[in-house]
């Protein structure tokens, strides 16, 4: 079954350029794996009507995951679960199961000392109506799940680490089962001394001829007067085996396609 | 002058987590230091559709500036400049000034040699009606700009040096005019053996102390039983000298907070 998932990253130091995305990447890379499709990525700040716009705003275009990172945390910055219950119309309750999730996380990491339950603490177990704490194994913050008629939101701390080990626990096998194992198969292919100009129209044959591979190519610069390209070769596939033949046949032809033109100019440039 | 921006990056192979989008934190710690405040980054694939919807989704916003990265060059899945000429309702021309930038690009590569304008190659000189192009000092694609009733669109390269140098040359003069030069400062400050929760009725007292300064906690996980956080404040001020002045006043005033907590309790904790 075809699975579209749609992230959105929460924090002022993404819109600073004070921190790279590299939560939405890694999500990105494992959710494809999964053999879903990453429709887009969307970063906004730590605003309750900024988080609470996207949210709407994603929910309308339809992914089947909504997976949401940043902004779970104890300071008064963190309100993306109030953002995310203001786009549902939804209150904010104290969720029973996230406190003791809270309070276990205490007692383990401090031994056994029990930790008061400050407001900024319990503000951690306060999540939409309606929705689930995730156990957080790493961390403090719980994450948050949410199931709609059409979409799942998940809600993620910011913390690289924590994210995630809560998306690997409970997100990922929920991908898994809707993408339906279709498997992702990919290939990377470097060559030097053709100019992306040139390697566009080889690039539109070889597709042509092996029908769902799609072939990106990536500049790398110019080295020694010479171009180089690294050529990425993608397909989802009905089976690992398929997918695998299909790109090794594009690989073929590509390879052919430039020995062709190599023999005709004389050298590949 | 308040400056808007929003960043829109182009490009499946950010969608499917094979690059980490780095030209988005580039130029928004760019924008940033410009004085202009990024609200949003949007990443989409390389499909017409997609690329004209986050367009029109932005211009809707109202922001002072979108700046869109990717899917500008010689190969069939450089819808860029199609799918913002569509959100607009424009058609696309062939740009005289474009073709010969491109023309002399290949001239000072191939030492004068006239390379063939073949069709990927003048595809890069096809840009939407009434917008100019701009010079690519490093590259062959030009980039290019479009000027609405409200807000300006920038279209880079996805090649990060191409875009750094298209945007150092074209845009980021007119990033600074329009914010006014206002002065973006920010310091950063380690913090070990308190926990972010123990620390968030700290920030919010610093921060009221102190009007105008962000005071933002990255906790960078526990070494030794011990929480590690990155404390990071920051201001847009009037002045350089008023700004670093309130900066210094709202570390001083932290370490203040944290010194009573400590005293109080006999240990930072």
């Amino acid at each position: 079954m075809h699975c579209v998932v749609e992230i959105l990253s929460v924090g002022n130091e993404l819109l600073l350029g004070n921190t790279v995305n590299t939560n939405a990447t890694w999500i990105a890379a494992q959710a494809t794996a999964a053999g879903a499709e990453v429709r887009r990525i969307t970063t906004v700040e730590d605003n309750l009507g900024e988080i609470s716009a996207a949210v709407k705003e994603s929910l309308r275009r339809e992914p089947n995951f909504l997976i949401i990172t940043g902004g779970i945390g104890p300071t008064f910055d963190d309100m993306t679960l109030k953002g995310v219950a203001k786009s549902l119309g939804r209150r904010m309750k104290l969720d029973p199961n996230a406190v003791v999730m809270i309070r276990n996380h205490y007692a383990r990491r401090f031994e056994g000392k029990v930790m008061k339950l400050t407001k900024p603490r319990l503000k951690m177990a306060r999540i939409p109506e309606r929705s689930m704490p995730l156990f957080n194994p790493v961390g403090t913050a719980p994450g948050v799940s949410l199931s709609l008629n059409r979409a799942d939101i998940f809600c993620l701390p910011g913390v690289p680490s924590e994210a995630k080990a809560i998306f690997q626990q409970s997100i990922l096998p929920k991908l898994r089962a809707r993408a339906g194992g279709r498997p992702y198969l990919e290939k990377w292919v470097k060559i030097e001394g053709i100019m992306e100009s040139s390697l566009a129209p080889i690039i539109d044959h070889v597709m042509s001829r092996v029908p769902g591979v799609y072939i990106k190519s990536h500049p790398r610069g110019v080295e020694n007067g010479r171009s180089r390209i690294e050529l990425h070769f993608s397909i989802f596939a009905a089976t690992r085996s398929r997918g695998s033949q299909a790109l090794r046949r594009a690989v073929y032809e590509m390879n052919e396609a430039l020995r062709h033109r190599a023999t005709k100019a004389g050298h590949i440039s």
